[in-house]
């Protein structure tokens, strides 16, 4: 496939830059036949250059994240590794949607989703609400409301991040988004232009690097630790490109489950302020803390109007309501302003009400309190029945909160075979390819969650989980446990 | 500003084509100092080149629509007439957000907004069925719908279009969206890339505008005759440029009101079939014909599925509902509902749900002959006062729909001067300006709607109109009248 490219030995530019130039750009035009690149020795030869020169070629390539090696199997281009093609009109989670998982679910114990279960939707409370503001307001309530959502709303939303996340955002901080997804949309307009360099934690939220994608951004994904981003990865990345934003989740992390620690948020924000760039911090599960201890958000050590923190309620309220809300940078405010005009003049006047309403009379602390009880229960029943299968070499991290475990498998288990033998077994799981924006290692992971599972669903599922393990050798592997 | 241009005499290419495409690769960078270009001798001289060669070099910029010349006066550079940096955060249409009117409404009679009248929001019966789906399907109504929609609502949007409009199209052709905006928003993700060429009615609604011009699309706007769009022109431009769709309202076009002629449909049709490409057709009027004669959609007469009809209901049904439409061509579904997940995942679920009751319930044709009969009224008010300034110079159409009036300047007047004259005395109007996609005659025409004021209002607003127009002279111009 290389086989068009011409090193001119008289020019000043090395031999390897040269090459490195030639084949990144090949990379970038997409004008590849195979994801396999030659081997070291076929390239020299075929250039006539000597092998170090092809050596330090993908290496550089490889530093810039174009390329990947396979100790024994070669050197292949990266790729995000989810499939766009086998995209499915259907319900839900992004993740889901766009790895073609969801025909699996229709008759399956669904450990894949992480939608919310609906007899938990406080639809009594927020009937109220509905209601009411339909006699106060009358036709006013189906008006066009302001773009940046409606006034008291935003008064409300700005009274809950700081009693609930110790947040200072005044209500012209705020903008009231159709979802968490919007608000990256949204982003995406903003701040996005094409070959726009973006890094993210890898692996990662999809559904936010599709945002991304559509806008024209070349996607690198720094790898992770236990707690958090991987700093020197993530600071030799953002000098060499200097992206206008990271993109992270601080808090149970998607979909590692990983909660960032004190230190390496104060490193991050650090090294925010010091290459000036943006955090956008994506937030669906902060609020969902199975400790004595609560969670803050990045946002909360934000000094320097540096972070700007996404809050989708569809996980921890209900997601057909499709409201969430993101915070303004002063710099940005008039560019996301005119970017969610542009995008669906703004958001539902009715259902913003109606959920300013339900604020203000008090019954988000009861409700969250009464799913985090409910879920609770249930990531108990999951992560002492994963307990028994650890002898069988899967690890996990026990995250405290959120919806999900994600899974590490045992050496000679593969993720996508896992997950076949599974969906064949009436098990629907998902496979860690999914969130990977590349290849490496991806093979490795499976999420499990238990969102929407009853818990006879638990023990069905973990049993046949069992029965699959149990029938192979039971090596864990040390090299594919990054997060452990 | 062209000081840096040099042209080299022993190129192949001729001089002018040197002179055109470095004029052009100015203008496209934006990096210019002044809107007006220099004179063709004095660019001619600095350049060392006969007149002719500067002659040629602008007649084909003016062809391509970078450049227009008005007589006496020089030849300047076209750009987009309505400063988007006017931008202030206030509710309501985008033409008012991207003029920066707003600010005049606050005290002021308000014939510049075409906002429905919150006492015609059928709010009993609306809230019926938003009490009925809680009832009838609990938690249920608040989860992630599907991403085209709710399948119910998909049904009776299926229904709707049959009996309305004589559109056939299937529930699985039909895409729900937050918003007629949304539509425009996601066309733009799922067509256009950087550079690309669409072509758009001038004037037309800046919304639109902005939606394509956000992902990088170069827009040209095509005069309007008053049987639709110029099709001399339209087949010119669709030739150079051949674009992946054209913008077209062919229904109660804003801001001119005109319906296309049947001949015309037909004709832009076949231009379609000819060249490839796609017709979105924005519709937010098309219901409000104050004859008897029933308008009827472009899609209406769509054979080759190459019309893309996006439905807002802003205008007719309730702005604070954000639920609106457009149909998916068979070719563009997987892309359309890729790129409706990446924007919002879907639209609110519950709202999907009372809508689709209220429609069938059968609530919608009395609604719509209801506010029909009001409107009606409103307009004829405003017809027969607009009469009677006919004397003082302007013109205008009866367009026999819709909510508001385009409206011809006499030769002295200024659309700007007036706009703020009124302003001055209390009256909202729309300088024409806003609606063009460049400089040229804009300044002759004006907006004057009736959907936000009372009847008192209007004979105050037009009060207003004529003292000015009356202090003039009275001299009406033909030559820009090409409505009329």
């Amino acid at each position: 496939m290389l086989t068009h490219i011409r090193l001119n030995k008289d020019k000043d530019l090395p031999l390897y830059i040269q090459l490195y130039e030639a084949i990144r750009d090949v990379i970038e035009d997409d004008n590849i036949q195979s994801e396999k690149l030659p081997s070291i020795r076929s390239l020299a030869k075929q250039l006539g250059v000597n092998n170090v020169t092809v050596v330090n070629a993908y290496k550089l390539l490889e530093q810039e994240n174009y390329i990947y090696t396979v100790k024994g199997s070669g050197t292949f281009i990266k790729r995000p590794s989810f499939s766009q093609d086998n995209y499915l009109v259907e319900e839900g989670d992004m993740e889901l949607m766009l790895s073609g998982i969801y025909p699996l679910l229709k008759n399956s114990i669904d450990f894949a989703s992480v939608s919310p279960t609906p007899e938990l939707f406080p639809i009594e409370e927020f009937k109220k609400s509905l209601i009411e503001v339909l006699d106060r307001d009358g036709g006013q309530a189906f008006l066009y409301p302001e773009i940046t959502g409606f006034g008291p709303l935003r008064e409300s939303i700005s009274e809950f991040l700081l009693e609930h996340y110790s947040i200072s955002a005044t209500k012209d901080q705020i903008l009231i988004t159709s979802g968490g997804q919007q608000g990256l949309d949204i982003i995406s307009k903003t701040l996005i232009q094409p070959g726009d360099v973006i890094l993210v934690e890898n692996p990662t939220y999809p559904g936010a690097f599709a945002a991304f994608q559509s806008r024209g951004a070349r996607i690198i994904g720094i790898p992770m630790d236990n707690d958090g981003i991987d700093l020197d990865e993530l600071k030799s990345y953002v000098k060499r490109y200097r992206p206008k934003f990271i993109y992270l989740m601080p808090n149970f992390h998607s979909p590692t489950t990983i909660c960032y620690s004190e230190t390496r948020k104060k490193d991050v924000l650090r090294l925010a302020r010091e290459y000036d760039f943006y955090i956008i911090e994506d937030d669906f599960l902060t609020d969902l803390s199975f400790s004595d201890e609560n969670k803050l958000p990045l946002k909360t050590m934000d000094k320097f109007d540096q972070v700007i923190f996404i809050k989708s309620f569809s996980k921890i309220f209900m997601p057909g309501v499709r409201i969430g809300f993101m915070t303004l940078p002063k710099a940005l405010m008039k560019d996301i302003i005119k970017a969610k005009h542009t995008t669906d003049i703004s958001s539902s006047g009715y259902l913003q009400r109606a959920f300013d309403l339900y604020l203000r009379k008090g019954f988000w602390r009861d409700h969250i309190e009464n799913i985090t009880a409910f879920y609770r229960d249930r990531y108990q029943l999951m992560i002492s029945g994963l307990e028994k299968l650890k002898h069988f070499g899967i690890s996990y991290l026990e995250p405290g909160g959120g919806l999900s475990i994600w899974v590490s498998l045992p050496k000679d288990f593969d993720a996508i075979e896992l997950y076949e033998e599974c969906g064949r077994r009436g098990l629907a799981i998902v496979p860690g390819k999914v969130f990977f924006t590349d290849s490496s290692g991806s093979e490795k992971f499976i999420r499990l969650s238990f969102s929407a599972v009853s818990e006879e669903e638990i023990h069905k599922g973990l049993g046949i989980l069992k029965d699959i393990l149990s029938k192979s050798e039971n090596e864990p592997s040390e090299k594919y446990m990054p997060f452990l």
